[in-house]
């Protein structure tokens, strides 16, 4: 079976965004580094359009699927499902492209994320408790009605749209030691991981959960995709089960190195410490990798590290009450 | 006499610094914004490395200065005075580039600013009481032992560093309307203004001063340069006199199309509009131009209004502070 996300599939998709997706900056961490290793760069994704990477695979996602239904009489009904931060790139994206979508969301996204859905002229569902059943309920739709389902994680356009990230950190950061990131479902991580095998073969990938949500270790650690209990977390778009079957899995298990679980205060005080010492406000879930960072799980490697901090979805009284001492 | 200032000079400017001073993206403003007329984007500066916009005209500063005196051994000592932000890129900037720099600030200067000149190695004097004495300290150094004295504002090499912004505003943006930033000594107002008379003529200049210190407006409607007493604001990086003969009031004479006050509560609702639709920390001074904005403070014109977003190095408490309801 040939790889369903090559590093050709990303490069293409690279070249399809670049009109709608500028590159983002790649900022040295500028704390009181004292107890890390080796130099720390923030690969700030969450200064995107929508304030977060998802805008990469959703262009590209879009962008693909206007090429499969180029005559818009015959279109299919397109529709996704998301934590948030991918609903919102899609709405985003699709108000752009001129197509309609309509975005399944739990009811416990930070309204941030789903105003801004609402905002970008989408459909929103937001009635699920939770990411797994706004996703069975967007099947449900296309299954009852037809349509096309671009899930957040487990499609190839949107895990090649995610890779490109990993083609600006090597331009900008050639001699790149390990890239560490959040993982969720494993979109971001198996396109990055897949960019960097080919355009940076030394570079370690660490891929970082919060401990109230541990697919990826579970699935590891058992060879198999193994249902979670996801609790609470601040990382709220990172919560969730993998879907089975899920392409992200079998590239996550070839292309990233190590998974790492931090804790929930380790993820406040990183969201802490890149307001005080960067100067972002970052959700939860973006605050994971730093969290990783800073509480030293992250083995020393030559080259520098550098951190994806993939959003700013973040209501800001709840934002305000994670980082009060 | 010849303008100290053309367009060329800011375009060879934007290739000197290119290697070290990536563009800055460009978002759209998607806040609640119905009493906004037209599409407003937000030119991020502060993710700039040191957060600031005065990297560019830091770094431009540093390598004429190192194209003038290219032995190192005769090399005069380089000095600088700043606010903070200046001071700090400066320092960065020498830091990169192995030039030892002393650099004047007053003591009021955030914590963070004065933190971060100490971690880049340069030399700080931070006894000054205000913006003022710690410039005429600076100049009283240079005056006894020799050296080069670069200004945080009055310098066409730091004014052609900051106009560079412009030319990424108009690349980015061809049918911008309106340009808004904040206005301190008049360097960014300078070097944007003449860049976009020649980049995008059509396009309206607008620059804004704290209540709190308004030398431009007590200059321009004197026609002369006038002495005020700055009082206390939150955007500390823009209180202090304009220096007598400062090539930036004629400049903002020709380029600056007009100069807007606001006031302390409407420049704290601005930095919690930027914080909680935006997601964004910005310093004070950096939220003077969006607080124009939000206040209505500026003309409806046809074509996009471009908000420049110059800084966030504030202390997280002073911050969390301003944005407290």
């Amino acid at each position: 079976m040939p790889p369903v996300v090559t590093p050709l599939d990303i490069d293409a998709a690279r070249r399809r965004i670049a009109p709608f997706v500028p590159p983002t900056p790649l900022v040295a961490w500028m704390g009181d580094d004292r107890d890390l290793s080796s130099p720390v760069w923030l690969k700030l994704e969450a200064v995107n359009h929508t304030h977060s990477f998802k805008v990469r695979g959703a262009f590209h996602a879009l962008l693909r699927f206007l090429e499969t239904y180029p005559n818009e009489a015959t279109r299919p009904p397109l529709v996704t499902a998301s934590a948030g931060n991918h609903g919102r790139a899609m709405a985003y994206a699709a108000e752009r492209l001129g197509v309609p979508v309509t975005v399944f969301t739990p009811a416990t996204a930070p309204r941030a994320k789903r105003d801004a859905i609402r905002r970008h002229g989408a459909i929103l569902d937001d009635a699920a408790p939770d990411y797994d059943e706004a996703e069975q309920r967007a099947r449900a739709w296309v299954g009852a009605r037809g349509g096309v389902f671009i899930s957040p994680y487990n499609h190839p356009d949107v895990i090649a749209g995610a890779g490109t990230v990993a083609l600006e950190i090597v331009e900008a950061c050639p001699d790149v030691g390990t890239v560490v990131l959040p993982i969720g479902g494993g979109g971001l991580a198996s396109g990055v991981g897949v960019a960097l095998r080919a355009a940076a073969p030394g570079c370690r990938l660490v891929a970082v959960e919060a401990a109230a949500s541990t697919p990826f270790t579970a699935a590891l650690a058992r060879g198999a995709i193994t249902p979670i209990v996801a609790g609470f977390t601040l990382a709220d778009g990172l919560a969730g089960n993998i879907e089975p079957g899920a392409i992200t899995f079998p590239l996550v298990q070839r292309v990233v190195d190590e998974v790492v679980v931090v804790t929930e205060p380790s993820l406040r005080d990183a969201m802490r410490r890149l307001a005080s010492d960067a100067h972002l406000i970052v959700e939860g879930s973006a605050a994971v990798a730093m969290a990783a960072v800073l509480t030293g799980r992250i083995q020393p490697r030559s080259g520098p590290t550098v951190v994806v901090v993939t959003g700013a979805n973040v209501d800001l009284e709840t934002w305000l009450e994670a980082v009060a001492r």
